[in-house]
């Protein structure tokens, strides 16, 4: 058995073989002339897995798809922004069936064969008739070149400035698989899950527990470890769909690892994507924590460091400023100890032994000031944990786009 | 035995019997002329407790005070801001030690008979030349009239626009005492003890453990119960200080208990007017959570709803987006029944049994938008844990001010 995984990274990647997307613009979203409803269509029935918000206030889509994964025999996914269609009550979990069952129509399958996703304004019922017409539309617009995938991808938009796609290729038993993904996150990008939506694609054969077991690890080291705002939202969701058009039977062993190494890749381009794309952001923030106790340990101080304003705002003010790094870490609730404790920032040694070290400000100043991404780098010690983290800074921007938008 | 207590809130509350303070501008704080070294002196001995940073990175003076308290015989506390002498290793121990040793060479007492406070840039040396000429001339301006109190609450005073303090009174076994506090903070506002300076005292006796159990209980619901940015500091510290020159015994029974009430309330007011002088803030959210399994359980999503950026930005915004604070709450990491849960916003009820209500968005946007305070009321469920959580909103001048301060 012969396995290669070469991750692709393209403007748009190609679409696996077997699917099909489609965005319009239906008038969900208000002020816009935007794609608001994108359906994706499989031509044959696929597996399907999906990790959602541990939010206790869910959104009525994600208690719909969180019922319906893992599991196989899926036709479509049917996403709409503008709405997220969360605190509707009951109401709301009609209309998230009824979407699905609208989409299941157009696509000539039954509704149960169709997830839902849903992002926007908390708090309003769907508005069913601009809905029903713009799944009627974007079944009409169904295609697989880059066009599709584009406007399918600008129909999960909200608050992002541009469209998030990833993708990835990997041989298994010799067939070469192809695997897409498409996100929108911009802010409540959250402490566990990242406020956000994702959907990955892939023409493999899985079964529906290793679909599972590989969306879940890749979301732990990827959309689990973003963060924009802090805010955990009430639709966060990631599915993952495997139809099995490349033909063969399912991955096992190499071939399944190297299918979850270029998913993980995938999520994780789409989660710095959703960071560097944070509303407001000037900077993207990678921080790589090791030597903590275990991965969870590390994953807790480099969220806390993520989610200071205090770090957040010295990152954007191109402040040198390792003491609200360090003692961000201080308070994470994470055991260590401090003085044998290490920081470097965009390269340059700030902090060792527990004392600072000399380091010329200005030119690290500047280095932050001339590159979009900012390398936190905290050593905490000699144990095995490690993370890497993506997050943004926090702008005069950020506060104008959230006191003025109503979500 | 009579008791009685009655707080008094004047711009400048009266100094307990036997304090005098004093406070100078010794060119600590950069590009300021304001005060930085205030000392506290007390004619005789008194008791001392304190409260202190959970952070694992602390402070020398925090490691100093920690030690030393609760314990009897204390005269004086001396303070500056501008350098908080924290990661600055056993050379920044020396310097705290150092500092106590200045103070009580002025006061003719022993260096051990003095607490430190420290607030400002973490990471830098303590200047030890200027602050022994502080201290001397702090000790040289000493004073109990107004102007003492206002200049050694404006002596510790780092990005607070203004000096924050209170007062208030109680009578026990035919004695009245004063309590009379001072604090400081406006950021690294934090998820436990706020990132704040405060010293409460009072000319009551009290024994040590008596104290250090009024002054926790205070703290758990007053500076434990504020937050402005999250980012839990250093140097947190709040003493306690009791010498006794009202005359009499130890307070006991229900005179200690009439203590603990004016302590409660002066910290509250303090915390309050912290969060009320937040950076940048325009208004002060009072959040009051009820109903829930605990008063942990209570705090835990009261603070998680004041530290959501989005929470923020909409109080900030004048915008009455209750779904922001219904999932900030879902995702406090507390378990409560949505369904149950009930939301008001300046009043208005928004939200009940999962579901939004109809309200008339415009007449609560006003109210948001014509008071400083904005009242936050939710309540989870039927349980005996409530909160009174104090916060400020997020705000583009937040942002300018820690991008381009270097604390």
């Amino acid at each position: 058995m012969s396995v290669t995984d070469t991750p692709v990274r393209l403007p748009i990647p190609p679409l696996p073989r077997g699917f099909r997307m489609g965005a319009v613009h239906a008038g969900i979203k208000r002020n816009a002339t935007r794609e608001d409803v994108t359906l994706i269509a499989s031509d044959q029935p696929a597996t399907a897995a999906g990790v959602y918000t541990t939010n206790l206030v869910f959104a009525a889509p994600v208690a719909l798809d969180r019922e319906r994964t893992p599991g196989r025999g899926f036709r479509g996914v049917v996403i709409n922004s503008g709405n997220a269609n969360a605190c509707t009550g009951s109401r709301g979990l009609d209309d998230a069936r009824e979407m699905a069952a609208l989409a299941g129509r157009e696509l000539g399958v039954a509704g149960d064969e169709i997830l839902v996703l849903s992002t926007g304004i908390i708090g309003e019922f769907m508005p069913m008739a601009k809905l029903a017409a713009g799944i009627k539309a974007a079944a009409a617009a169904l295609g697989d070149d880059d066009t599709a995938a584009l406007t399918a991808a600008r129909g999960m938009m909200t608050t992002d400035t541009r469209p998030k796609m990833a993708g990835g290729i990997f041989t298994a038993d010799g067939s070469t698989s192809t695997v897409f993904g498409m996100a929108k996150g911009a802010a409540m990008i959250g402490p566990k899950l990242a406020t956000m939506l994702g959907v990955v694609i892939t023409d493999a054969a899985i079964y529906p527990a290793d679909a599972q077991r590989l969306l879940s690890e890749a979301v732990e080291e990827t959309f689990n470890c973003v963060s924009v705002d802090g805010h955990m939202s009430t639709n966060d969701t990631v599915l993952f769909l495997a139809n099995g058009a490349v033909g063969g039977g399912p991955l096992h062993g190499a071939g399944l690892e190297a299918c979850g190494r270029v998913l993980h890749d995938v999520c994780e381009s789409l989660a710095r994507e959703m960071a560097d794309d944070g509303e407001g952001a000037t900077h993207v923030m990678r921080i790589e924590v090791t030597g903590a106790t275990s991965r969870d340990a590390a994953r807790q101080i480099a969220r806390t460091i993520a989610d200071s304003p205090l770090v957040k705002t010295a990152v954007h003010g191109a402040d040198p400023n390792w003491g609200r790094i360090v003692s961000a870490a201080g308070y994470a609730g994470v055991v260590f100890d401090p003085s044998t404790a290490m920081l470097r920032l965009n390269g340059a040694l700030l902090f060792q032994h527990g004392a600072p070290v000399a380091f010329d400000a200005d030119v690290v100043s500047a280095s932050i000031k001339d590159n979009r991404e900012t390398l936190i780098e905290l050593s905490v010690g000699d144990g095995p944990g490690r993370i890497r983290f993506h997050s943004s800074d926090l702008t005069a921007e950020y506060v104008h786009l959230n006191a003025d938008y109503h979500t």
